[in-house]
């Protein structure tokens, strides 16, 4: 879908390691697909907690000098995808709670959907809150419980209805929850003496760290004196990872629940191939996240697998359109068609998923103008028909086009000679074992929705 | 070869266009992947030229604000890789003369061998150089021939020995130069009323256009008044482009003398496979600029193509080694190894090229250390063994492992666990009819080197 | 005393104004002598507020677009000196609290002495706090008491002990509170159908605004529904204001308890010269804040008034020593002396206070090198001996020299040829009728200390 | 004028002192009020220069890294205010030769007057210019002379007609050049081992530097070889110093041609009184240029002087004017009457000079806002009726409000109640034995103009 639907979040954090914000410096910048309009970090000694954070990629935001004045060796940093409330820089993370007794700094992927009835709770509790995000408000909560900090994280989690990976740092410690459904993606792997924790394991390879453990659904994992303890703060039920993470998030390096990304896409390619018959001279794939499935299909369907598509490596956000005459050609600055491939060609051009489909329509007219004879959308993914309220990005229902039409008559809104979407089914085979979250495909939330089934 | 070789720019100009400028923009956008360090555009306006330049990749230097202060419908612009003259700004270009009768800019891509000659003759003839660049001396003679702008220029150009596509902007006319070997790729296009005027193709393509012309070899081409006239300056002589247009430099969507520089790849590594009888599991390529050769060796070979590479799409120049016991993962900050897919595989990684040889055993380890069985690096060019002195920053012979050690040894000292290079034969039959300079690769250089000579 | 003591703020708000963002921009750029570390503006549109703020001068911290965003008739504003706890962006104000029903900003010049005893308590009820200033403490305590907001902030005031002049903006509304002491300054004036609030009158003046009305001690000002309504949230006792103020914070243009600044200061020269029997040739003021009380003394001496010392208009903090060997020519590159005035002459020179006499020994020596025969020192306020808990950033006890030696020990200790202080008595007496906070001359603190008692 | 006119640079120079570059940068921040729009510094080692300019004020272009970057015992720089050709880079100084044998660099104060004479010359000769300033023809000029640097240096200044004092920096040598009327001033101090140069002696003194030369009119100062040898390149005539330099430009603590700038302004007050008999109640200046006349003025006259206007000193180049609305309000943001001194009062207003008239309106309008009965607006200087060619910025002779009025209109349009300009003579016997350039004020240049005469 090529630049249409966000996530909002990564998290990571370093425990009980030298040069923790160094560490996490790295992590975040290898999660940094997870969000580029904001970076933070905390580090903690003893009972205070130093925060930095800025707009901007992580590189932008720390220097060498900065880093250098955050010694300590517990820290939890963030990632994030601005959204409508993150205008103003009190909704950057991490977010930190002075204390007289200690310093609590939280970072948090997902989305908490009873937000709203938990917020007004605690205004009438007497709460302020400075920003609208929702780490804020389990901040709040955090406080307001009573007994350890380990018991006060697990009442609060119990509390959260939603999607939430977060972790907590308070006095040289770390606490680890993940939602009760799982939705959003948590692992740690041991490093030294202590423990990297993070949204994807693509974060731990880049420090060398080739085996990890995935934070349980219902699970908190406190890392403290040095060592690791495991609770579960909720009976562990069935696992609803949100399937997005697999089919557009996460980085094809990374493994979630035991599967690689790459090889979950690759499956979604070959599925897709079986249940096609359509004739064609090659397959190509939308750059950077549809290439694993293209290779996939290509392989399945003995259709040559080419490179049709070619992505401006240097486009940030800082891209302008001076003049309007030129704004159409905006997709044309991003990706570009290599004509000598497809000129003449009947293409089976494989895309992650359709959203809005103007970006689809613009990548077949793309095709086409560069000679494409036919241009054949395979989507390794189902029909997007409904919003996503556990933290992704997906617009309105009125904004989807698999909301509103039907697969031929979005086949001829994008202009495309033929379209066919994967099959729910065929999404939870590539899976595995995995337990999925489809509701932007079936409408089936795993969780209650609060005030927010109101938007449906 | 992965960031270890720099083309110094990239060069674009438009005629008799609307918002010449933003035109500019989009074009020096698209050919950012030629030079990141500094970006430039002049635009004139009867007599008179303004210009705007700057460190800094072509999104950054100019906003939307700057673009309209700058009317006009004739423009050149330049991006670059500085060099080691190039910490001073007198360096960017484009460089323009104030002059009392009308202004000239120019912008240049490559590299003039008797530049040190040129220098001491105008020197001795009173001209003061304000920057170390070889554009600023093409502008001093330029200034000295007599006669109308298109002889001087024509007058230069015979003057001139080595690599160079240069833009010359006067009194709303555009007047390009490419050298009498064609070291340098350089095309121009029909757009509305007027051309556009580059370095690569893929420029053309994302304003919609996809039919172009290419400057020959010892040609100049005025655009004024309106219309093209083509001169040939010197005798047209046999083409020599730069081999490393092909392999590396440019993007894989560019045309370059009518072959497309994907399908170069391509048949490279179709032809590495031909010559091959390794046995291994998959085929992998560096991204990303070894993708196409790995896509053509694995469809020759039947080896599986896979994605054992992932490239942090992130790494800015502003990436930063926070500690020292961390410095050596910074290939890892950059590229990651997929475990899952290449673990107990043996692995056959395309490269595009090997220069000194650290990056490329930084590969090999990643890989091992996520588990490969044996890494077969083959490499879809000859051994470099000769520096380049005609634009390409391939470092001096000293540090070229090429010139220092036979296959055998080099593949030691990568810790791979084989080694083939290309044959220059097969890297000129991949190249069709184009006459290449290969240099690099055998040390005829095809030009006389003059003072340059002595550094061999 | 020439930079060695700061005052840490200025509040301005504008109500029921057109662009009520803007012109709080005027008035926090005409209060900036107040703070020069940080700025920002909250502006109202009925629940809903917005608050832009960053490190620097109210100039650079806003661009004419980010006023434009900023709509709607109602806004307070803030600038600061950074003080221990300012390394944060946390503590940069107006600090903002989201509610449900409607957002609460809030401005705050002063020191509440109390604040911990406060803090400690709202952490007990399970308040958060995400920055170190005392000003979230009020926001927090406004949002737990209950009633109508003009009561809440009422029941707040009530319960602050120390120095504050604060303003919080509330649905569309805006309530000044001054403390009951009066140790900071708090005025507003009608401007068009509305009012504006400030430190100090000269920002009302750069708006044309000639008359103003100053908030009681211990009252509260209530800008609502169009108009005006005071209250005694304690009955008024006796006015304590900061003599400070007078002395050195405030502009000469701006107009306290019905006393011109400037006369003050003209006075206390007056007052300086009357004790006086020192024979000189020249009167000179150590530019900016001590010229008034420098032409008082020399109308009443007849001695002539000189401009003997200069200041350099361009100092900033970015400022930097480059050589060891030049960093005692500090003071040098701020103020430079007159040679040509001093030379061979005996001088008069007035200076505001003396903190810790470093600055006054490098001035002596200044004019010392410049020639002077003599250089008689005259303060024009008392010695200072004790901290001030209220606001002021004297540094401890310990580096006060007025707590450590007496006039004699001080004036060989700056160097001078004789020195005197003014007497409190006299001080009192330039204020005339209004009564004046001494406890940094005195030691007579006018609230309870609280915790902060222990630093004496 | 407070802001109405404008001299166009500083120069400085270090010679055989150890971080010349650091030395400069002191010179130049002292500088500061000759030029605030760019600033630069190069430092040469042997042959070689190195260069570091931009726009801004020195203490923003310049941080302590960059400065300890450029290490080398001799260095010039330049601080300007930026004039018609100022937008572009390559007209900041200093401007910097590369040559094959050494680099050589200059800096420049003033203005040439056959500039565009010399330009053509040069050009028909085959010279390119990159920038539009007239220091660049200087180093074209030089490069083509024969003989030694200093032979060369000599043959050029014997060709400038105009203003100008230049540095010429080249193989570890400095050049200093004063044009042979010595409408700019230069001087030079002896420092250590070595000398630093520059436009005016406060830069000595802030270095404690209390002895200086001048370079006499005519004159070229060579520093060599570790000394200093003096050469008359023309013989000298009578000096003509530009007045504004004593009346406006200049820091009061400068001495020019053994005058003492503060002293020379205070004359200039005392001979306004002896020929005024207006009766007043206060005497208050226009801050900063004006108070040194103001209290020569009150000195003599007996009406005290006091401090009627106060000025913000954060006005930096940014302030906006967020609204049309306020637009008019411009000048109060600079500028503030103190209400409670001028009300009622009859008041002596001191300015240095009135150029087009609409600032000496709005601080008339500003007084009697506040409350003051009458302003009787005394000039320290005589009528501008004609444009400057010499360096100063007095826009054209239409917009000089003495160019078309005589007193009585200009007092009516300024709105005051009565209105007094210096005499020529008086301003000549201020002056002492100082020669002086009055061009501004009688139209007799004191050179030929050469084509600038045309815009009479």
């Amino acid at each position: 879908m090529f630049d249409e639907i966000h996530e909002e979040c990564g998290v990571f954090g370093a425990y009980h390691i030298q040069n923790a914000a160094a560490i996490t410096y790295y992590g975040l910048h290898t999660l940094q697909h997870r969000g580029q309009e904001a970076s933070g970090i905390a580090v903690g000694e003893g009972a205070k907690i130093q925060v930095r954070k800025g707009k901007g990629l992580t590189i932008d935001v720390f220097t060498r000098e900065k880093l250098e004045q955050m010694p300590g060796k517990v820290a939890v940093g963030h990632v994030r995808y601005s959204t409508a409330g993150g205008q103003e820089n009190a909704n950057i993370q991490p977010i930190v709670a002075r204390g007289r007794v200690h310093d609590v700094a939280i970072v948090h992927n997902g989305q908490i959907v009873n937000e709203k009835e938990l917020r007004i709770e605690l205004e009438e509790a007497g709460c302020i809150f400075q920003g609208t995000s929702d780490s804020e408000i389990v901040l709040h909560m955090i406080q307001k419980e009573q007994g350890t900090m380990r018991e006060r994280v697990m009442k609060t989690a119990r509390k959260l209805v939603g999607a939430f990976s977060i972790l907590v740092l308070c006095e040289d410690a770390i606490y680890a929850i993940r939602d009760q459904k799982g939705l959003r993606p948590l692992s740690y792997a041991k490093m030294q003496d202590g423990y990297v924790i993070g949204s994807e394991t693509c974060a731990f390879e880049v420090l060398g760290l080739y085996t990890h453990t995935d934070v349980k659904p219902g699970e908190l994992v406190e890392f403290k004196d040095g060592i690791v303890r495991r609770f579960d703060y909720e009976p562990a039920g069935e696992t609803h990872l949100c399937a997005m993470e697999y089919i557009y998030f996460a980085r094809p390096d990374s493994v979630i629940e035991n599967l690689n990304v790459h090889r979950f896409r690759k499956e979604t390619g070959r599925l897709l191939a079986l249940r096609d018959d359509v004739e064609a001279d090659i397959v190509i794939g939308v750059p950077d996240s549809s290439l694993s499935a293209a290779i996939g299909y290509a392989e399945a369907s003995g259709i040559p697998f080419e490179t049709g598509l070619v992505k401006n490596r240097f486009v940030g956000r800082t891209f302008i359109q001076p003049t309007q005459a030129l704004r159409d050609r905006g997709v044309r600055m991003k990706l570009s068609a290599i004509g000598p491939i497809v000129a003449g060609k009947s293409v089976v051009m494989i895309d992650d998923s359709i959203v809005r489909g103007t970006t689809s329509r613009r990548i077949v007219r793309l095709l086409k103008d560069a000679g494409a004879r036919e241009v054949h959308v395979r989507i390794a993914s189902p029909v997007i028909t409904s919003p996503c309220f556990y933290g992704v990005d997906t617009s309105t229902k009125e904004e989807l086009i698999g909301a509103r039409m039907d697969e031929a008559a979005i086949c001829e809104a994008i202009e495309a000679d033929s379209l066919r979407f994967m099959s729910i089914d065929d999404l939870k085979a590539a899976a595995g074992g995995v337990g999925l979250c489809t509701a932007c495909f079936d409408g089936s939330y795993c969780t209650d929705l609060y005030s927010y089934g109101e938007k449906l």
